[in-house]
Protein backbone atom coordinates (compact mmCIF):
# COMPACT_ATOMS: atom_id res chain seq x y z
CA UNK A 1 0.00 0.00 0.00
CA UNK A 2 1.32 3.51 -0.66
CA UNK A 3 2.31 5.41 2.30
CA UNK A 4 -0.63 7.97 3.31
CA UNK A 5 1.86 11.07 2.20
CA UNK A 6 1.10 10.13 -0.69
CA UNK A 7 -2.72 10.75 -1.09
CA UNK A 8 -1.97 13.61 1.48
CA UNK A 9 0.21 15.58 -1.51
CA UNK A 10 -2.59 14.06 -4.46
CA UNK A 11 -5.30 15.57 -2.53
CA UNK A 12 -4.53 19.04 -1.03
CA UNK A 13 -6.06 22.01 -2.35
CA UNK A 14 -5.00 25.43 -1.91
CA UNK A 15 -8.10 27.04 0.42
CA UNK A 16 -10.01 30.15 -0.33
CA UNK A 17 -12.43 29.69 2.19
CA UNK A 18 -11.65 29.08 5.76
CA UNK A 19 -14.00 28.80 8.65
CA UNK A 20 -14.02 32.11 10.65
CA UNK A 21 -15.21 31.06 14.03
CA UNK A 22 -12.05 28.38 14.02
CA UNK A 23 -9.05 28.92 16.61
CA UNK A 24 -5.61 27.15 16.57
CA UNK A 25 -3.79 27.55 20.27
CA UNK A 26 -0.36 29.02 20.71
CA UNK A 27 0.60 24.74 21.23
CA UNK A 28 -0.68 24.58 17.65
CA UNK A 29 0.49 27.18 16.20
CA UNK A 30 3.97 26.08 17.85
CA UNK A 31 4.01 22.27 16.76
CA UNK A 32 3.12 23.85 12.74
CA UNK A 33 6.17 25.35 13.16
CA UNK A 34 8.26 23.17 14.72
CA UNK A 35 7.40 20.71 11.92
CA UNK A 36 8.56 23.29 9.19
CA UNK A 37 11.87 23.74 10.51
CA UNK A 38 12.21 20.09 10.25
CA UNK A 39 12.71 21.12 6.09
CA UNK A 40 16.45 21.57 5.29
CA UNK A 41 18.70 24.75 4.46
CA UNK A 42 21.59 25.46 3.13
CA UNK A 43 24.46 24.46 5.46
CA UNK A 44 21.23 24.37 8.21
CA UNK A 45 21.46 27.78 8.44
CA UNK A 46 17.63 27.52 9.29
CA UNK A 47 17.50 31.44 7.27
CA UNK A 48 14.19 31.80 8.27
CA UNK A 49 11.81 33.23 11.10
CA UNK A 50 7.54 32.62 11.14
CA UNK A 51 5.38 35.42 12.50
CA UNK A 52 1.59 33.77 12.95
CA UNK A 53 -0.72 36.09 13.09
CA UNK A 54 -3.35 35.22 15.10
CA UNK A 55 -4.79 38.28 16.85
CA UNK A 56 -8.50 39.95 15.07
CA UNK A 57 -5.46 43.05 15.14
CA UNK A 58 -2.67 41.38 13.49
CA UNK A 59 -4.78 39.46 10.61
CA UNK A 60 -7.20 42.54 9.70
CA UNK A 61 -3.54 44.79 9.84
CA UNK A 62 -2.50 41.99 7.36
CA UNK A 63 -5.39 41.94 5.49
CA UNK A 64 -5.18 45.19 4.25
CA UNK A 65 -1.51 44.42 2.86
CA UNK A 66 -2.31 41.33 0.78
CA UNK A 67 -5.14 43.35 -1.16
CA UNK A 68 -8.22 42.51 1.34
CA UNK A 69 -8.05 38.46 0.77
CA UNK A 70 -10.71 37.32 3.06
CA UNK A 71 -8.37 34.41 4.02
CA UNK A 72 -5.89 35.96 5.26
CA UNK A 73 -8.24 37.10 8.68
CA UNK A 74 -10.73 33.93 8.50
CA UNK A 75 -8.29 31.91 9.26
CA UNK A 76 -7.30 30.80 12.53
CA UNK A 77 -3.96 31.99 11.82
CA UNK A 78 -1.64 33.46 8.57
CA UNK A 79 2.04 33.04 9.06
CA UNK A 80 4.49 35.77 7.15
CA UNK A 81 6.95 33.28 6.34
CA UNK A 82 10.34 35.49 6.27
CA UNK A 83 13.60 34.53 5.06
CA UNK A 84 16.84 36.16 6.15
CA UNK A 85 19.89 36.75 3.82
CA UNK A 86 22.85 34.38 5.20
CA UNK A 87 24.95 35.35 7.73
CA UNK A 88 28.64 33.00 7.90
CA UNK A 89 29.02 34.49 11.78
CA UNK A 90 25.59 32.50 12.63
CA UNK A 91 26.71 29.51 11.37
CA UNK A 92 29.16 28.33 14.25
CA UNK A 93 25.86 28.47 16.59
CA UNK A 94 23.66 26.60 14.46
CA UNK A 95 26.51 23.44 13.98
CA UNK A 96 27.85 23.62 17.35
CA UNK A 97 25.65 21.05 18.74
CA UNK A 98 26.14 18.93 15.55
CA UNK A 99 30.29 19.21 16.68
CA UNK A 100 29.92 18.96 20.03
CA UNK A 101 27.79 15.43 19.35
CA UNK A 102 31.15 14.31 17.23
CA UNK A 103 28.94 14.01 13.91
CA UNK A 104 31.02 16.49 12.12
CA UNK A 105 34.18 17.32 12.59
CA UNK A 106 35.27 21.18 13.69
CA UNK A 107 37.16 21.63 10.67
CA UNK A 108 34.73 21.31 8.81
CA UNK A 109 32.28 23.36 10.62
CA UNK A 110 34.53 26.18 9.97
CA UNK A 111 35.12 25.36 6.07
CA UNK A 112 31.22 25.30 6.07
CA UNK A 113 31.36 29.22 7.48
CA UNK A 114 34.20 30.16 5.05
CA UNK A 115 31.69 28.86 2.26
CA UNK A 116 29.13 30.82 3.51
CA UNK A 117 30.94 33.68 3.05
CA UNK A 118 32.00 33.80 -0.07
CA UNK A 119 28.88 31.89 -1.71
CA UNK A 120 26.37 34.69 -0.64
CA UNK A 121 28.60 37.78 -1.18
CA UNK A 122 26.57 38.42 -4.24
CA UNK A 123 23.36 39.89 -2.70
CA UNK A 124 21.16 38.27 -5.45
CA UNK A 125 22.29 34.85 -3.83
CA UNK A 126 21.82 36.19 -0.63
CA UNK A 127 18.42 37.03 -1.69
CA UNK A 128 17.81 33.88 -3.75
CA UNK A 129 18.77 31.30 -0.73
CA UNK A 130 16.29 33.27 1.76
CA UNK A 131 13.52 33.07 -0.86
CA UNK A 132 14.76 28.86 -1.43
CA UNK A 133 14.78 28.25 2.39
CA UNK A 134 11.57 30.51 3.48
CA UNK A 135 9.38 28.34 0.35
CA UNK A 136 11.22 24.94 1.75
CA UNK A 137 9.36 26.18 5.17
CA UNK A 138 6.40 26.99 3.54
CA UNK A 139 5.66 23.56 2.01
CA UNK A 140 6.85 21.75 5.07
CA UNK A 141 4.51 24.04 6.76
CA UNK A 142 2.09 23.64 4.49
CA UNK A 143 2.10 19.50 4.67
CA UNK A 144 1.68 19.63 8.13
CA UNK A 145 -0.93 21.38 8.50
CA UNK A 146 -2.13 18.89 6.01
CA UNK A 147 -1.23 16.04 8.64
CA UNK A 148 -3.06 17.51 10.83
CA UNK A 149 -5.99 17.98 9.42
CA UNK A 150 -6.16 21.54 8.62
CA UNK A 151 -6.76 23.66 5.77
CA UNK A 152 -4.18 25.89 4.30
CA UNK A 153 -3.35 28.77 1.41
CA UNK A 154 -0.22 30.38 0.57
CA UNK A 155 -0.10 33.73 -1.52
CA UNK A 156 2.42 35.35 -2.95
CA UNK A 157 0.75 38.65 -3.73
CA UNK A 158 0.95 41.40 -1.02
CA UNK A 159 2.78 44.07 -0.16
CA UNK A 160 6.22 42.62 0.79
CA UNK A 161 7.65 46.49 2.22
CA UNK A 162 4.65 47.38 3.64
CA UNK A 163 4.38 44.04 5.87
CA UNK A 164 8.40 44.29 6.64
CA UNK A 165 7.43 47.53 8.03
CA UNK A 166 4.38 47.19 9.51
CA UNK A 167 5.40 43.67 11.15
CA UNK A 168 8.91 45.04 11.99
CA UNK A 169 10.96 42.59 10.11
CA UNK A 170 15.07 43.23 10.28
CA UNK A 171 17.01 44.36 7.49
CA UNK A 172 17.67 41.06 6.80
CA UNK A 173 14.75 39.63 6.79
CA UNK A 174 12.09 39.61 3.28
CA UNK A 175 8.15 38.09 4.06
CA UNK A 176 8.37 35.58 1.10
CA UNK A 177 4.94 33.88 1.27
CA UNK A 178 1.69 33.95 3.27
CA UNK A 179 0.50 30.89 4.55
CA UNK A 180 -3.65 30.90 6.03
CA UNK A 181 -4.07 27.56 7.92
CA UNK A 182 -7.18 26.73 9.45
CA UNK A 183 -10.35 24.78 9.08
CA UNK A 184 -11.50 24.61 5.50
CA UNK A 185 -15.26 26.15 4.98
CA UNK A 186 -17.77 24.97 2.14
CA UNK A 187 -17.23 26.34 -1.58
CA UNK A 188 -13.31 25.35 -1.98
CA UNK A 189 -12.50 24.80 -5.33
CA UNK A 190 -11.05 21.16 -6.28
CA UNK A 191 -7.27 21.12 -7.35
CA UNK A 192 -6.67 22.99 -10.35
CA UNK A 193 -5.35 20.86 -13.49
CA UNK A 194 -2.06 19.95 -13.44
CA UNK A 195 0.24 20.40 -16.71
CA UNK A 196 0.93 17.08 -18.81
CA UNK A 197 4.36 15.36 -17.36
CA UNK A 198 5.25 15.36 -20.90
CA UNK A 199 5.78 19.01 -20.82
CA UNK A 200 7.76 19.34 -17.73
CA UNK A 201 9.89 16.43 -17.54
CA UNK A 202 12.66 15.75 -19.05
CA UNK A 203 14.94 12.42 -18.20
CA UNK A 204 18.42 12.91 -19.51
CA UNK B 1 -2.76 8.79 16.71
CA UNK B 2 -0.83 11.94 14.15
CA UNK B 3 -1.03 11.52 10.88
CA UNK B 4 2.06 9.57 9.25
CA UNK B 5 3.26 12.50 7.52
CA UNK B 6 4.29 13.99 10.63
CA UNK B 7 7.08 11.07 11.08
CA UNK B 8 7.62 11.53 7.93
CA UNK B 9 8.31 15.22 8.21
CA UNK B 10 10.38 14.54 11.32
CA UNK B 11 12.42 11.78 10.06
CA UNK B 12 13.41 13.21 7.04
CA UNK B 13 17.34 13.83 6.62
CA UNK B 14 19.43 15.07 3.61
CA UNK B 15 21.16 12.36 2.46
CA UNK B 16 25.11 12.51 1.39
CA UNK B 17 25.27 8.80 0.90
CA UNK B 18 23.62 6.87 -1.74
CA UNK B 19 23.68 3.09 -3.18
CA UNK B 20 25.37 3.70 -6.31
CA UNK B 21 24.04 0.19 -8.07
CA UNK B 22 20.76 1.28 -6.52
CA UNK B 23 18.75 1.92 -10.19
CA UNK B 24 15.06 4.10 -10.84
CA UNK B 25 13.02 3.13 -13.64
CA UNK B 26 11.64 6.12 -15.99
CA UNK B 27 8.24 5.11 -14.73
CA UNK B 28 9.21 6.00 -11.39
CA UNK B 29 10.74 9.19 -12.23
CA UNK B 30 7.95 10.04 -13.75
CA UNK B 31 5.86 9.40 -10.42
CA UNK B 32 8.05 11.38 -8.65
CA UNK B 33 7.42 14.81 -10.70
CA UNK B 34 3.75 14.05 -11.00
CA UNK B 35 3.61 14.11 -7.22
CA UNK B 36 5.76 17.14 -7.21
CA UNK B 37 3.98 19.30 -9.61
CA UNK B 38 1.16 18.64 -7.06
CA UNK B 39 2.13 21.38 -5.05
CA UNK B 40 0.79 25.33 -5.19
CA UNK B 41 1.89 27.65 -7.81
CA UNK B 42 0.99 31.82 -7.72
CA UNK B 43 -2.11 31.27 -10.37
CA UNK B 44 -1.21 27.85 -11.07
CA UNK B 45 1.29 28.93 -12.93
CA UNK B 46 3.02 25.74 -13.16
CA UNK B 47 5.91 27.72 -14.19
CA UNK B 48 9.22 24.82 -13.73
CA UNK B 49 10.30 22.23 -15.38
CA UNK B 50 12.35 19.07 -14.03
CA UNK B 51 15.25 17.62 -15.97
CA UNK B 52 16.24 13.79 -14.77
CA UNK B 53 19.93 13.20 -14.87
CA UNK B 54 19.89 9.55 -15.08
CA UNK B 55 22.63 8.20 -17.17
CA UNK B 56 26.10 8.21 -15.96
CA UNK B 57 26.93 10.81 -19.18
CA UNK B 58 24.17 13.23 -17.59
CA UNK B 59 25.01 12.20 -14.08
CA UNK B 60 28.86 13.20 -14.53
CA UNK B 61 28.51 16.20 -16.45
CA UNK B 62 26.38 17.55 -13.52
CA UNK B 63 28.43 16.73 -10.54
CA UNK B 64 31.28 18.17 -12.84
CA UNK B 65 29.57 21.40 -11.99
CA UNK B 66 28.20 20.65 -8.58
CA UNK B 67 31.86 21.22 -7.15
CA UNK B 68 32.18 17.34 -7.67
CA UNK B 69 29.60 16.27 -5.36
CA UNK B 70 29.75 12.73 -5.51
CA UNK B 71 25.56 12.43 -4.26
CA UNK B 72 25.04 13.67 -7.66
CA UNK B 73 26.22 10.67 -9.53
CA UNK B 74 26.20 7.97 -6.55
CA UNK B 75 22.17 8.34 -6.16
CA UNK B 76 19.64 6.85 -8.77
CA UNK B 77 18.62 10.49 -10.30
CA UNK B 78 19.58 13.43 -9.57
CA UNK B 79 16.43 15.96 -10.56
CA UNK B 80 17.33 19.94 -11.85
CA UNK B 81 14.51 21.81 -10.48
CA UNK B 82 14.18 24.80 -12.40
CA UNK B 83 11.97 27.82 -12.12
CA UNK B 84 10.20 30.05 -15.12
CA UNK B 85 9.93 33.50 -14.63
CA UNK B 86 6.19 33.99 -15.05
CA UNK B 87 4.33 34.44 -18.97
CA UNK B 88 1.14 35.78 -18.94
CA UNK B 89 0.58 34.37 -22.11
CA UNK B 90 1.18 31.14 -21.08
CA UNK B 91 -1.99 31.23 -18.30
CA UNK B 92 -4.87 30.79 -20.26
CA UNK B 93 -3.69 27.25 -21.16
CA UNK B 94 -2.94 26.78 -17.51
CA UNK B 95 -6.38 27.66 -16.52
CA UNK B 96 -8.93 26.50 -19.70
CA UNK B 97 -9.65 22.96 -18.33
CA UNK B 98 -10.75 24.66 -15.38
CA UNK B 99 -12.45 27.18 -16.77
CA UNK B 100 -13.99 24.07 -19.30
CA UNK B 101 -15.31 22.33 -15.99
CA UNK B 102 -17.43 24.80 -14.59
CA UNK B 103 -15.06 25.74 -11.42
CA UNK B 104 -14.08 29.33 -12.51
CA UNK B 105 -15.40 31.79 -14.32
CA UNK B 106 -13.74 32.86 -17.78
CA UNK B 107 -13.81 36.40 -16.43
CA UNK B 108 -11.98 35.82 -13.39
CA UNK B 109 -9.35 33.86 -15.25
CA UNK B 110 -8.86 36.66 -17.25
CA UNK B 111 -8.45 39.03 -14.58
CA UNK B 112 -5.83 36.63 -13.57
CA UNK B 113 -4.14 36.28 -16.35
CA UNK B 114 -3.50 40.51 -16.50
CA UNK B 115 -2.48 40.23 -12.86
CA UNK B 116 0.05 38.31 -13.90
CA UNK B 117 1.23 40.44 -16.71
CA UNK B 118 1.51 43.48 -13.81
CA UNK B 119 2.76 41.42 -11.19
CA UNK B 120 5.48 40.09 -12.86
CA UNK B 121 6.58 43.33 -15.02
CA UNK B 122 10.00 43.57 -12.40
CA UNK B 123 13.04 41.30 -13.45
CA UNK B 124 13.03 40.73 -9.68
CA UNK B 125 9.59 39.98 -8.63
CA UNK B 126 9.37 37.63 -12.00
CA UNK B 127 12.67 35.55 -10.38
CA UNK B 128 11.56 35.61 -6.99
CA UNK B 129 8.48 33.90 -8.33
CA UNK B 130 10.57 31.32 -10.73
CA UNK B 131 12.70 30.42 -7.18
CA UNK B 132 9.36 29.94 -4.99
CA UNK B 133 7.46 27.66 -7.84
CA UNK B 134 10.74 25.29 -7.84
CA UNK B 135 11.42 25.38 -3.89
CA UNK B 136 7.94 23.94 -3.59
CA UNK B 137 8.07 21.71 -5.98
CA UNK B 138 11.32 20.85 -5.02
CA UNK B 139 10.18 20.09 -1.29
CA UNK B 140 7.22 18.16 -2.77
CA UNK B 141 9.34 15.39 -5.02
CA UNK B 142 11.52 15.35 -1.53
CA UNK B 143 8.30 14.02 0.53
CA UNK B 144 7.08 12.26 -2.21
CA UNK B 145 10.53 10.70 -2.50
CA UNK B 146 11.04 10.09 1.25
CA UNK B 147 7.32 8.39 1.00
CA UNK B 148 8.57 5.90 -1.62
CA UNK B 149 10.93 4.95 0.49
CA UNK B 150 13.81 6.55 -0.89
CA UNK B 151 16.82 9.10 0.19
CA UNK B 152 16.87 12.48 -0.86
CA UNK B 153 19.55 15.38 -0.63
CA UNK B 154 18.77 19.08 -1.65
CA UNK B 155 21.87 21.07 -3.05
CA UNK B 156 21.82 24.55 -3.58
CA UNK B 157 26.10 24.27 -4.43
CA UNK B 158 26.49 24.22 -8.49
CA UNK B 159 27.22 26.68 -11.20
CA UNK B 160 23.71 28.04 -12.34
CA UNK B 161 24.80 29.46 -15.27
CA UNK B 162 27.04 26.15 -16.38
CA UNK B 163 23.96 23.95 -15.79
CA UNK B 164 22.00 25.92 -17.96
CA UNK B 165 24.06 26.53 -20.82
CA UNK B 166 25.26 22.49 -20.39
CA UNK B 167 21.34 20.96 -20.09
CA UNK B 168 19.97 23.76 -22.69
CA UNK B 169 17.81 26.00 -20.54
CA UNK B 170 15.37 28.36 -22.14
CA UNK B 171 16.03 32.15 -21.41
CA UNK B 172 13.78 32.12 -18.96
CA UNK B 173 14.62 29.31 -16.90
CA UNK B 174 16.85 29.13 -14.07
CA UNK B 175 17.98 25.78 -12.20
CA UNK B 176 16.99 26.65 -8.82
CA UNK B 177 17.93 23.34 -6.84
CA UNK B 178 19.38 19.78 -7.37
CA UNK B 179 18.29 17.17 -5.89
CA UNK B 180 19.34 14.19 -5.39
CA UNK B 181 17.32 10.82 -5.44
CA UNK B 182 18.18 6.94 -4.75
CA UNK B 183 18.51 4.25 -1.84
CA UNK B 184 20.36 5.42 0.79
CA UNK B 185 24.12 4.06 1.85
CA UNK B 186 25.44 3.47 5.19
CA UNK B 187 27.23 6.69 6.83
CA UNK B 188 24.84 9.35 6.69
CA UNK B 189 24.43 12.24 9.19
CA UNK B 190 21.74 12.12 11.26
CA UNK B 191 19.20 15.41 11.53
CA UNK B 192 20.82 18.16 12.14
CA UNK B 193 20.00 19.79 14.99
CA UNK B 194 17.50 22.90 14.61
CA UNK B 195 16.74 26.30 16.75
CA UNK B 196 14.84 26.89 19.67
CA UNK B 197 11.70 27.70 18.45
CA UNK B 198 11.57 30.63 20.62
CA UNK B 199 14.16 32.08 18.16
CA UNK B 200 12.34 31.56 14.74
CA UNK B 201 8.33 31.81 15.60
CA UNK B 202 6.34 35.27 16.80
CA UNK B 203 3.26 34.83 17.57
CA UNK B 204 1.30 38.27 17.30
Amino acid sequence: MPHPTIHLIERRVSANQFDASHRLTDTEIGELVRLATRAPTAYNLQNWRFIAARTQNAKTRLRQLAYGQAKVSEAAVTFIICGQTPDHTTLADRLRPFVEAGHMPQDMASVWQENVGVQYAEPRAARDEAIRSAALGAATLMYAAEAMNLASGLMGGFDADAVAREFGLARNETPVMLLAVGRAAPGNWPQKPRRPLSEVLQIS
